[in-house]
């Protein structure tokens, strides 16, 4: 794949590829993209479900696309700085983390001032958002009731699977509650 | 919630909803964010873990956070560009349908002339892109292993559940194979 300056990995670049092939399969795992574009300088991202064909993306142009009526989404809007204030950026990762894994800040040695010297942490204040709910049975059109296909809902879950422990952690240390019986979000 | 025009719900306002509660319980129930904003008239999308505290959002600043370490992205730049052609516009809702649920398009009436007209379909061209898988175990700072703590990974995975039937249907239609045994991307 061409590389310019806007898709060049900044971070960790070993760990990136701009192999086709490897975009292509990363691609063909995923089923919902983000879209971003600006309207009048105001950015904009947009859930969407997408099919590829070699280098072309199709993408509904509706985020309420009927395969996807159950997607809870919030769009939310305003300014974001970055935070400068060492106590509070502990306390904005304290945060995260909590609701990430409830439990976890508790039993970590937190971090150090150099860790938080190089850690952006980004406090955004929101001053607009919608959400979106649809819950319930399909819809259709009253003529299509009598299209002789299955229809129905098919309720996808994220699940937290068994942890696997770091092979170089010591023996003695178990799994905790937190890990075991995380309530994924 | 404020709203003005950008955050108003353009389709399906009854189902959108600008009450704060829900929109933090959604937030709530949530972990990834993707944050558009634009650098000199290039929109960028970046995934991110996030906390809530009321109105607040704190985002973690790095996409290669610890704690997302095995998140498989793709970051596409590209332009796209609205479908006009029919059969065109067709083929594209077949390739992203058999994306989602390979198999369905067979079972389904397909798009009456007047659904494809009411239907936007963008094709969007790869100009550019970037991808990041990082796998295996946590790496920490070699001083760290002393600190006795859980480490690991928690494998998430998106999961099919049991369908459920619309209500409405035909007793004598079963689920078919790809319903039952759909391949979740």
């Amino acid at each position: 794949m061409e590389q310019t300056k806007r898709s060049e990995l900044r971070r960790f670049p070993a760990r990136g590829s701009h192999e086709t092939a490897l975009i292509h399969s990363i691609l063909d795992a995923g089923f919902l993209a983000h879209i971003g574009f600006e309207v009048d300088g105001q950015p904009f991202v947009i859930p969407t479900l997408y099919g590829r064909d070699e280098d072309r993306l199709f993408l509904h142009g509706s985020s309420a696309s009927r395969m996807l009526r159950k997607l809870e989404t919030v769009v939310a809007f305003g300014v974001a700085r970055k935070m400068m204030d060492t106590a509070q950026k502990t306390e904005a990762l304290r945060v995260i983390s909590e609701h990430v894994l409830a439990g976890r800040w508790a039993d970590i040695r937190g971090p150090s001032a150099s860790e938080l010297e190089a850690t952006t942490v980004l406090e955004f204040v929101i001053e607009e958002a919608s959400s979106k709910i649809r819950e319930g049975d399909p819809i259709d059109d009253e003529e299509d009731y009598d299209f002789q296909t299955w229809a129905g809902v098919v309720p996808l879950q994220l699940e937290a699977k068994a942890p696997i422990r770091d092979p170089r952690l010591s023996a003695h240390v178990e799994a905790p509650g937190y890990i075991l019986h995380s309530r994924l979000r």
